[in-house]
């Protein structure tokens, strides 16, 4: 009998109606056939409260034990989840991360799945029980909770599902599927039936908040097919899988956004080798994530290096560059009234052209353009956040994304 | 180096600075030169709102999932005490019932302790951490998370000990110690220096709440020194601990109530035996536990009899009661208006005339007795609740409890 994993967020089980709603749901995914696992994030915002608490203690609590406080949230709903299944009829257990088998490195805050040990969860299923599996959860080999950071609660899913070889997983979200752009800001965006899994990494890379890119890597390297579906409709969804490329037509198939960029320039920067590297891995060292990096004039002795940060990173990163900055006779610029937009599709490796015509949108609407980068399936481009939006349009009409895929 | 536990409840834990306040007395007794394990209950009135969403949810939740959501209360007090600990630059670790090898049987909700693996717990402290122990909280043989019902926390702690051989398991607590009578309804009440395992069990059972009665047993079987004392004050409490009888010479230790209490009183009952198997293993079959029994006018073919219950469980033992009596003749008489009543102490046995003395006092003050029922260290009489502080006093005085023991 075939298993689906199903992932519902904090918000599907944020109230007791809620809860009921996804029981049912469940329930009927069981009467439809299936043997079902679900994994289950805290409700609403249980762990921003939870967080705070532990602030209100300590400034800097340690990090293990964070987890050990933050995984609560999960214990609570799935316990909760199970008693609502339980009230419909269905047999039904709840697994923590630990009894799930979701075996983690010791990273506290941020730990990796290692592996998912299946044993238990097989057992329960092969009795005819529901399985509810705590998302954004782990334990190590020496038995400390861990908790997986921001995305956990997909990873958890997708690696279950892989673990379980089961036929989908399922993620439900508030929005029906993954769209050709933000229908908040393109009015005729269409939801796209079907997305390669880089696809999907690069839209989740960048910005398109759906579903994090960490659970897409684990699909991509499985094989599990991800349904992304609204859990308030029975509509299918988007299916994120593998897709055979050399049948695509399309060659872009969404444009998405990042607001959250800063752009740092260091001009007059030498452009001998150990200059680049003294930068780079100095912010890597305080954790800095650097996004799009140009140099332009390499020719020179000295060049103009500009590169992307997070905004919340970007008073780190400006510390970081003071410090190594001495009394070199470098420039430092910032700017943070920036956006970046991007198109994204698997096509575009093989048609030719693609920037060309986003480049032709953008001029078009008179809309700078920063910077730019591209890798094989996407260009973008960093642009003033004042004109994000009608950016976002202009790619979105160019590329003529109301007519689907 | 010698070990202590000790336990704080959840009124010691309820708001931020309560756990700063036990940390650091936590902290102290580490600089004294002991290593410490922490057993800690669930914050407040925690575990109460839990049961509340559990019921939003479910009318009658599945007792291993309510155990699951139960759960989460101590293990959010642990690490929120580890934080605060850590914050005060003591090594700390918490762990869960499970990880602190809290190993109990199946009886979801209200689970025995089979036995208290220590390995990991000992591993810690012998790498100088300060031990956080979710208390009210173990794990069965297949790895399902229990919880221990009423006064579970104190029994964590004393098996907690038992299993480190402490050489005290320190019982915090918002009164200073354990009383010769309520200090609320007896004014010169007198605070015990030591009391004798087995009055603390009968002073326990009998209404004085200071202590739960399974922990008591388990100390005793363990002879584990118990030492309830005050969370907001250095003063010493009163040890609970094998007492040397002989050396004796008071006969009466304490004075207990108990307000929870109703009388049953069947009229006409047949004297032979299967009548009151009857009766009573019906009311065990629907979990009715029954305190004091009397039976009067035993050669005759009929008596009455008459027993007293926990008040909530009158309803459930008048309906028990209804349909085992079918067309027989008894009459069924009930009264919620009486209060029990105790005299405890460990030379009452080899005192004569302790019995009289009290049924002395209660008479002079006109307070009539409906009950009576005696062990080898107590005697207790059920009272009309209006005159029980009445009672309470005249025993208090009779014995002159006031002068200390």
């Amino acid at each position: 009998m075939a298993v689906i994993v199903q992932k519902y967020g904090g918000s599907s089980v944020a109230d007791t109606d809620k809860i009921m709603n996804v029981a049912r749901r469940v329930v009927q995914t069981v009467q439809e056939g299936h043997r079902v696992v679900v994994v289950v994030s805290a409700q609403g915002k249980t762990t921003d409260s939870l967080i705070e608490q532990a602030r209100a203690i300590s400034a800097n609590p340690p990090k293990r034990e964070l987890d050990m406080l933050l995984a609560t949230g999960e214990q609570m709903s799935i316990a909760l989840l199970a008693m609502a299944i339980d009230s419909l009829g269905q047999p039904v257990i709840s697994l923590t991360g630990a009894q799930g088998g979701i075996m983690t490195d010791t990273q506290h805050t941020k730990a990796r799945i290692r592996e998912v040990d299946g044993g238990r969860i097989c057992s329960e299923l092969a009795q005819g029980q529901v399985v509810i599996v705590a998302g954004f959860q782990g334990v190590t080999n020496a038995n400390d909770i861990t908790t997986l950071g921001r995305g956990g609660s997909d990873t958890t899913a997708v690696a279950v599902a892989a673990a379980l070889q089961a036929e989908v997983c399922e993620i439900y979200t508030d929005v029906e599927g993954v769209y050709s752009a933000d229908p908040r800001l393109v009015s005729d965006a269409v939801k796209l039936d079907e997305v390669d899994y880089d696809e999907m990494l690069e839209l989740a890379s960048l910005g398109a908040m759906v579903l994090q890119p960490r659970a897409v890597e684990v699909a991509s390297v499985y094989g599990v097919p991800i349904h992304v579906r609204s859990s308030f409709s029975a509509e299918r969804g988007t299916m994120i899988k593998e897709v055979n490329v050399v049948e695509r037509e399309v060659s872009v198939t969404g444009v998405a956004y990042d607001e959250n960029c800063a752009k740092i320039t260091l001009a007059g920067i030498p452009t001998d080798i150990s200059a680049l590297h003294n930068v780079f891995s100095s912010l890597a060292a305080e954790g800095v994530n650097v996004d799009m990096i140009v140099q332009a004039g390499t020719s020179t002795p000295t060049a103009d290096l500009t590169f992307t940060v997070a905004r919340e990173e970007l008073d780190t990163a400006l510390a970081v560059i003071t410090r190594i900055q001495n009394d070199q006779s470098w420039k430092v610029v910032c700017d943070e009234d920036v956006a970046k937009v991007s198109i994204v599709g698997a096509g575009m490796m093989t048609n030719p052209g693609v920037a060309a015509r986003m480049f032709e949108a953008l001029s078009e609407e008179k809309i700078p353009v920063y910077v730019v980068s591209t890798s094989e399936i996407k260009v973008s481009c960093l642009v003033p956040r004042s004109r994000y939006q009608d950016a976002v349009r202009a790619c979105h009409r160019k590329f003529e994304l109301d007519l689907g895929n």
